[in-house]
């Protein structure tokens, strides 16, 4: 090995070898490929998004409702299984609208969050009786006439636009001017409105930011929220039927990420729910998370079609790549690029032998999976795992780019 | 207006209004957007790829060929148009050969390059009579037993990583350690093994960079490779009998770009093509093009769905977003985020009267399509035209994000 290799992010806990080789949910992902039939291949582990959800519920307060946003994952049996886990869904679209009725979730159940949506998507989602967060007043009004000319009593939320942000997190939703949400000092009049039109009044939707780490980071920005909910609640004059805090919990993706301590975050909100105020009291108070359920229970596996060396680089090159994984890549929502936790997959374990690029299969240099990587010797035919593959993988990828067409996905 | 706005990208030529609004292949968007039934909406023009292709054959040497690279819009009409248009197809995957064949292209004209090609591309590809553009010393070797079990002669080129690289070339494509092709000094060998081997071999590939704007630069790039070209020809022994040059001809994305001088290129080419060496003198020449021809001759068009204040800032929110024009949201290859050329097509050429920013209708501040431009008045309703729309947009998006699904497209 010559020069220093770039660390990769860290493996998830709980992934173990059989036989020297990955296996998730007691099964070698070589099994798991025949079975599926090919390579690249999404494997999720039912398993580890029932143990990740005990986790949580068993760090949080009983009371806090969690809610799964299916815009992380919305392959129809890990949508299944999230529907029997959580408490409620959240989608983003008609299409996932559509999604969540065909798998037979309860519509009140749902809610519905989005800064554009159209109006055949306000006509449906108010039709099937799910909860709108509204993201505007012109969206409010559009609502508003859509449900009078269908005859239905829409259940409205409004999602606010606080005037903090979720320090650390990857993004922010809220703080400053926004495309999402009502700015806090708007949201009142919005409600009294709503409320005053006869709507089904569903309260209020805060959510400051995502991928955050730092446990007093989401602990200070819960606090803020529920003194913001109060604070708007008390300018309504109605008490709040139901508060969704947003989400914000991170998960460890780069080297040095160290896992969000929930069991601090859950402590927080237990003393804050022991002294609510008035105006929050009976409310449904609700988490949303994507990410943070189902991220770290999915692998993504590509297997090495061609081993090279180019000028005193070693690449190993596989049947995967952005078109599937693009986050992984480096290619959204990321600056710089660092290394997403990766693992030669038929070697899992071994002692590091080579320095390795990994790439896709893609005419493009944009696309690679790992950068001087310290791996185990691998050849062609060796398989290769991206792991925090089991959000926003599959379905935040361009999976038509060039050609090679989606990859497989499986729940074990 | 408060504050300055952030400069949009150029507008290319050849867009006009009527009536005040933006006009494709002489008729209005709002008409091409009944017809197609639905915004979003791709529509591509045929007359400006047409001419774009006229205009680059005036500037360039009448002996060179020009392909087209099928991954920067393999829309079917659009696919179509081109192969009766260019010299010659490049694809990158069993997909795209399948799309080529499907369209009735002649195999012959075909060819096939990426760095992670699995047998059965590779005996899709051989079995087609396609030419194969070999990566690596691996690839040949497997490429060979692919065709001795098949019972066919492949036809083979070998792509080379050359030892330079195209200079403010948008992706490097060549220099240093690279998964693309052999490095320069050990493709002789191979292709005396190939040649050896009974192959018929078509040559070399050599593609230094894309998406370069400075005329010197592709005009050195291009000096550069006929040069290595000659030498490993020299040095197998065998005068060459094609040579594609690649492509690195850039399209105005950002402000402050300004267009390629094709004609200083075409001018520079024929002085070289004058006096070529004996090796190269019976050459097939061919340069590699995609967002070239088609990226210019490309409109994204997506409505407004809301419009809101938040914070003293304006924000238009689309019906479209990311899911259809990742690059636009700076989120492919892009470091720092810089606005697309974007216009409301409703109001084309209308003065600016408002700064505001245009963001897509997907659940994630990524989405953002314009920041800070200075706009005319528009309201929900009006239409957004994104303009550099006809390369790696549809194709190279991540269209199930957020369940949205992908936009219609077009051909006028």
């Amino acid at each position: 090995m010559s020069d220093k290799p770039k660390p990769l992010g860290p493996i998830p806990a709980g992934y173990h070898a059989i036989d020297g080789e990955l296996a998730i949910g007691g099964r070698p992902v070589s099994a798991l490929i025949a079975e599926a039939g090919e390579t690249p291949l999404f494997v999720y582990s039912r398993e580890m998004i029932a143990a990740r959800m005990a986790h949580l519920r068993a760090a949080l307060p009983d009371r806090i409702r969690v809610h799964y946003a299916i815009k992380a994952n919305s392959f129809r049996p890990v949508l299944e299984t999230m529907a029997s886990l959580a408490d409620g869904l959240d989608i983003a679209s008609a299409g996932e609208l559509a999604l969540v009725l065909s798998a037979g979730c309860d519509p009140a159940k749902v809610s519905f969050a989005g800064p554009g949506k159209r109006d055949e998507e306000l006509e449906a989602a108010i039709g099937a009786g799910v909860t709108l967060n509204l993201e505007s007043e012109g969206e409010a009004e559009r609502a508003l006439a859509i449900a009078e000319r269908i005859g239905m009593t829409p259940r409205l939320a409004i999602r606010v636009n606080p005037d903090f942000d979720l320090r650390g997190s990857g993004m922010k939703m809220g703080g400053g001017a926004r495309q999402f949400g009502v700015d806090a000092d708007r949201v009142a009049p919005l409600a009294m409105r709503i409320i005053q039109a006869g709507c089904e009044w569903r309260g209020l939707h805060i959510f400051a930011g995502s991928q955050a780490l730092d446990a007093e980071a989401v602990i200070a920005a819960q606090g803020a929220t529920l003194d913001l909910a109060d604070a708007i609640a008390r300018e309504i004059g109605v008490a709040l039927p139901a508060l969704n805090l947003g989400g914000g919990f991170g998960i460890p993706y780069f080297a040095g990420d160290t896992p969000l301590d929930v069991g601090a975050v859950g402590a927080a909100l237990a003393d804050r729910f022991a002294a609510l105020p008035e105006m929050l009291a009976e409310a449904e108070l609700a988490v949303e998370l994507g990410r943070y359920l189902v991220g770290e229970a999915g692998v993504y596996l590509t297997r090495i079609v061609d081993r090279k060396e180019s000028r005193g680089e070693t690449f190993l090159i596989t049947d995967g790549g952005l078109h599937h994984q693009l986050a992984a890549s480096g290619n959204f929502g990321t600056v710089v690029r660092r290394n997403y936790p990766l693992a030669i997959a038929s070697q899992f374990g071994a002692a590091p032998a080579q320095i390795a690029n990994v790439v896709g299969c893609l005419c493009t240099p944009l696309d690679r999976l790992a950068d001087r990587a310290a791996l185990p010797r691998a050849d062609v035919g060796d398989l290769v795992a991206v792991f925090c593959a089991g959000a926003y993988g599959a379905s935040a990828s361009p999976s038509n780019f060039l050609g090679h067409g989606p990859a497989a996905e499986m729940l074990v």
